[in-house]
């Protein structure tokens, strides 16, 4: 979706594109805000609808709700769609794909009787805020961390290879140590268990009992407890790497040399000459006494 | 309270003023302490008095140390209203709330007998506390981390969002993989699953007992190991960004006006005019070519 | 290993090694490939050969398998050792060993009837995916991390050491404080459950139940809590500091054969001797007054 | 312990001296690996002299291994008093205390026969092990850690006085929701459980059992999650600055003011001239053409 989808150039249909597609007048920050409660409330409505004593007491106001969301929600769909040129190429994106599944499970309810069970496509309308959160410039803001992220997957990647090697070396050790009764009646149990260490989350449903078992737990828990320093380190560097890029130019004053400006920078620090990208001669560059940018 | 309370201008209210409201002299450190011993032997005289054995042997005692802590509260209350030219104002302020919500329990017993269970209420007079810090300077410290913070909020809030996501979504899938029986009887406590997981928490009062739901469970576990780094980056990267703004002076170039230099400047980098603390006159100033600060 | 392996000058054993040994053209690549799944899919068969109703029903299938991988990898060994010219010194060095491990258990078993319960040794050829990492220059990216291990390791040791004592004596307090039943049963018992306190993984099986053993335990989890903040604050400190060592140059003073000098230096910090990279010669180098690198 | 401690003037005394208290010839490395070899050795027996199956087949043999290894540190600290010249004073610094209480439990048996349960007290000889390390000059690399620490203890007292506060009110909070069957019997239990909640910890031996219990426990579980990011990174921040501030001199060149020099550094590394401290002026500075620090 990174080519705009334009709306055809009518009226109503573009007022409404730019109500529901942008986000830059109140009445359409409105309707996002409207947008974001609906598909919490729908999601929250979901939810509550597992749990047995709320289901009983509320199951029929449960499902006219979320008939009530469902009718919204498509035709919240269908306008869109009504709006755009392209309808189709919207329906392949990844927003569209997501809209249609917000709906698709209560409509086959009439179809399938069966399909109510499908409660977890039916939370997956949750990942309808991220069109919102898109559009109020939250995401960009993640930019910076999907970059650090990114920069650095070498080395996550190896951070998670070395951690399955442990995982994988551990839990085959304690495996044949510990008695099957402990809970480590296989590796894949064994796994599990030094997932469980490892991480530092110790449910305790599968603990050994030898000493020999408890030893190496120890070792585990230790390791477990110092290496997330190496993700942390990383991805902390990473950031500070980001922000620091952001600031200094590598460029150096044709006056004294000194090269650590920041990029907002017009005149050397040190000895006040004009910096100017184009024309690095000193004696050619003249600096205009009354210009200066921002 | 952004506005100094002021006392009256009588000689002994402002004696008062100065040793209540004020931290410089050593009578009015002694009295900040003493308020600190205060709280807090007051608010553990308030949770001793909820274990058992002890209040059933000591129950009668605790209850006149706590009817001694509240008038002696109350009568330190009355003193900073009888001190301050606007005490109404004060009882609105954050500490004048927090004030009368320190006595207002135990006085409330004489008209509510019930209102014994209102242990919460008493509990917040710890907030009190903060009072103190603040007149000692301990918060002023804090201010850094708490801007820190607070420029890094977009970023904490999509770090939440997504731990929000991962969580509705982890937790709908276990919960339609595990039995009920395994205690994943709906999304709700599936959730609180899912975040004792996630958080490394992991109190094992819930867990997955089939094995696929086991293999969620570990990547639920592997994923919060994981992006614990995200937060900690950000924040290592914000304080060092945040200590690193002292490198700027507050001083503005005399030439152009622009006031964010670096302390090392000698020169505007906006207009190249010599930056010279003593000598702010542009006309006088003559960048003399071999004087240099350090 | 750090000199390269070489093979014999024949057509057919030099190309089989820059298959099997390298990986810069296609088909070393698809070699690569092919073999981390055939480790995976091997470890992998080890590890569900170990799951009772999985090798109750697919255990002859199970068998037949791991010979199948047991004799390709016997004979990947067998043409890596015809490929070379010093077989002897391959056998020796680490990868050597690990692909003898890899394939030694499942034959032992045609001489020991028992070597079936090796189950650890066979995992062990899970270590052979890093020779393929290692061509990959995945390994090269970690590099960086494990010299930032290294050159913080005298603080990672006393962090340990710390962690080492904390635990002992928090675990002989509470080995006095709290009663057997509890599962205290020796030091060693509780320098376990100390681990499990600090590290913060908390399995719950031994736990405190006096009031002053869960004082005690309350203070573990604090300091368990808090002094994670130093092996990453050390560890992201020194991965700054490798990825700022990017700022030095490897070039060498002409006048003093000083050689670390940051990237932007123009003359020796040294002995002032100009630094210029095209000519090395102090003798002709001459430092134009107008010239600058950047 | 600031000032040396010096040995009477002696050949015999100043040779042991130097094998005992200092650490640079062989013989004195050789006598420090041996003491810290005795030292855990004998904490080991110890602590597996509380393990009954051991104590039980092994109990006389221990017995007699630790009256070995009491009668050798009791040597070991006469001849340490005997060498030096100030006994007494030795006996009331840090490590003298420790040296005593290394071997007095064991000789309080004799008089005392309840005296063996002074575990935790034995146990404490293993803090000798510092005054090893010291020499070693591992604690001197461990004293850039303790500086942040000290630097950054404000916030890191505000940061637990943050916690403090909100396991307070938490556990007010929860104490008053959950029934006293799931523990919350007190609300210094209440204190328990929230500290096993916000650090992570997570036993499991007290867990919320109403949904909003459970739903406070979400929310404390997050915050825990999340807050461990503020001390990391204030002491990663505070590291990196340690670090850093190592590295440059705040020493401007007086040739063209550049302030950025590693302390190291002589001449400019911008143009060159001769830097000195002493002598700021240019004019008189005389850059010795064969001088060079380090």
């Amino acid at each position: 979706m990174t080519e705009p989808l334009r709306p055809a150039a009518e009226g109503v249909r573009t007022r409404l594109f730019q109500v529901i597609f942008e986000s830059d007048t109140p009445l359409a920050k409105g309707f996002d805000l409207a947008l974001i409660l609906m598909i919490l409330a729908s999601v929250i409505v979901v939810m509550l609808d597992t749990v047995d004593p709320l289901s009983a007491a509320y199951g029929e106001w449960f499902y006219w709700v979320e008939w009530g969301f469902t009718l919204a929600f498509t035709a919240e769909l269908l306008v869109r769609l009504w709006i755009l040129d392209k309808p189709l190429r919207y329906l392949r994106s990844f927003y569209g794909v997501i809209d249609v599944i917000a709906i698709l499970p209560t409509w086959l309810i009439l179809l399938l009787p069966g399909a109510q069970t499908l409660v977890i496509v039916r939370v997956l309308r949750v990942l309808r805020i991220f069109r919102v959160l898109r559009l109020m410039q939250f995401v960009g803001e993640g930019r910076l961390l999907v970059e650090a992220l990114l920069r650095s997957w070498h080395q996550i990647f190896l951070f998670l290879f070395t951690v399955f090697l442990l995982v994988t070396l551990f839990a085959s050790l304690v495996y044949m140590i510990e008695p099957p009764e402990a809970g480590f009646t296989s590796i894949p149990k064994a796994i599990y268990w030094a997932i469980v260490t490892l991480t530092t989350v110790g449910y305790g449903d599968i603990v050994p009992v030898t000493p020999l078992g408890q030893a190496i737990s120890n070792l585990v828990m230790l390791i477990g407890y110092s290496i997330i320093a190496v993700p942390t380190g990383v991805f902390s560097a990473e950031v500070i790497r980001s922000i620091r890029a952001d600031r200094y130019s590598d460029q150096a004053c044709p006056g004294c040399g000194h090269d650590r400006h920041e990029k907002r920078a017009l005149y050397c620090l040190k000895c006040g000459t004009w910096l100017d990208e184009e024309t690095q001669d000193p004696h050619l560059a003249e600096p205009p006494s009354d210009t200066r940018k921002e």
